[in-house]
């Protein structure tokens, strides 16, 4: 039964910042089973990194040995082996070929892949995870076009019969966090349920005033100060302002953007979708998944699939 | 004696958030003494103005019984006496036609300069203090154009024939200070003296790219990470990107924008006038104790100099 498309052939780890999913994964790239975990890389004391691995998938590796893939922040400075950047354009095959191999002490070799990167007028832009993720779309026949990954670093991944050609990353999770959090516009936010029309509203004027952001986040505040929008009103209308923004910059010079994939089935992906909706873009998902798809197809294309 | 110009008629105070400027002006506006204190109206417990405006100006008013002009922040939810907000145009006469008076228990009587908004397509814009400091300037032969009020909440006021027509808030400031304090940008940057050519780089890519600042400020971690720029220019490169992306987009539809006024002899002014000169837009200086020579317009205009 050793040929059996359906028994376990790779663990696939997707390890970022703030959470860990590892999967499980087939022979036919199935996944046979996952986990997740609040312990990201930051959430590691000590860097115990072999201690958290073994907790969370030994038991995957008691039954047999299986090759491990893993992907994501875990390869960066901050991480558990740092790696360098893969070059633009990358496929699978590239990917497999730029794998780290790392003995631990238990027998089990992992195998770390590399972030990626890319100069634009000698500005450098880097993602680490996102590729993975961009290799699994190919194997869910969403191998071509503009895919869009939101989070805390958002990207826009340009990708050409499964290869990643070119990407840019925008800091609009992480900046509307700091607005919220550490300046005078979080002070007249009230929590309330998501308000779509609050952030719609905040999307449009981004996308008729886009070089104005810096001037347009100061109405988050006057607009409840003058009660022109309740309180609770204020959080989305800044999220919208951020996520128009960022759709009004990336799409700016493509005419011809076609159908935009977006990755991830989030509240935050939500957000996006009425984002693009509202700048006549079309747009279509991809499940958050797709790194064991990604993970599968590294592995195939490293041999590494018995 | 009494008709002598140079002799004491009134007290001009500049309460803000952060600080407290107050000026000794003579019959003839001239400044014959000043104090400051970092008492702003965040930094006065139990809201004591009272007993804070009395330790600071008492040994004035005790030889004489002066008028009292109060602006900037200090009129605000958060201050002493809330005021409403006056409508453009607005003029010294304008501004001393809302004074709000406030008989103290001393007997002195506080008159508060109230604050100036506009909308823009509904959108509300506030200021409290710069408005003040405009009137000032139109004293000085600097009464027309456009001046620029680097800051926290930096203002581009329109000014014409003594009178202000319009204006805009930008958070550059604020925002700066919530990048570099709480966000990955920060953990790179190392703090040296101003690097002018880092500055000047962050500028010009902001106004090659005025629309792409959520996406050109990674780099501010990029660069460094990938030893493209020191850490120590980080700071600057995205102080030249936000200045440089707030004057691109203040300038944007003015193409008769003539010499701009800039308020203020601090460094940030600096900043500001490297970055109009990278947009080829002269600039001037006005000194930023032009908000006393404000007080005494907006008294005389009151009627309040004997």
């Amino acid at each position: 039964m050793n040929s059996d498309a359906s028994e376990p052939a790779l663990i696939g780890v997707d390890w970022g910042t703030s959470s860990l999913r590892a999967f499980l994964i087939s022979k036919d790239g199935q996944i046979l089973d996952g986990i997740s975990s609040p312990q990201g890389i930051m959430q590691v004391p000590g860097k115990n990194y072999e201690t958290v691995l073994d907790r969370l998938i030994g038991h995957w590796l008691a039954q047999t040995d299986l090759p491990v893939l893993a992907s994501g922040m875990i390869t960066s400075r901050n991480g558990w082996i740092e790696t360098t950047y893969a070059r633009m354009p990358l496929d699978a095959g590239g990917l497999a070929s730029a794998l780290v191999p790392h003995d631990i002490a238990s027998g089990t070799r992992i195998h770390f892949v590399t972030g990626a990167s890319i100069e634009h007028a000698g500005r450098p832009d880097v993602m680490r995870g996102e590729e993975t993720q961009i290799i699994g779309a190919s194997a869910l026949a969403l191998s071509d076009g503009t895919f869009v990954m939101p989070g805390t670093h958002s990207k826009w991944v340009q990708v050409s019969n499964g290869q990643i050609m070119d990407f840019s990353t925008y800091m609009t999770g992480e900046i509307f966090a700091a607005l919220k959090e550490h300046t005078i516009l979080g002070t007249l936010m009230e929590d309330d349920e998501f308000n779509s029309e609050a952030f719609k509203a905040g999307v449009t004027v981004a996308m008729e005033d886009k070089a104005d952001l810096l001037h347009n986040l100061f109405h988050v505040r006057t607009l409840p100060l003058m009660g022109k929008i309740p309180k609770t009103a204020a959080a989305d209308y800044m999220s919208g302002l951020l996520i128009g923004t960022e759709v009004a910059a990336a799409t700016d010079n493509a005419s011809t953007i076609g159908t935009i994939t977006l990755v991830g089935r989030s509240d935050l992906s939500d957000r996006y979708e009425i984002a693009l909706q509202t700048a006549n873009i079309e747009s279509r998902r991809a499940p958050d998944d797709i790194v064991a798809k990604g993970h599968f197809k590294i592995a195939c294309a490293a041999g590494l699939i018995g």
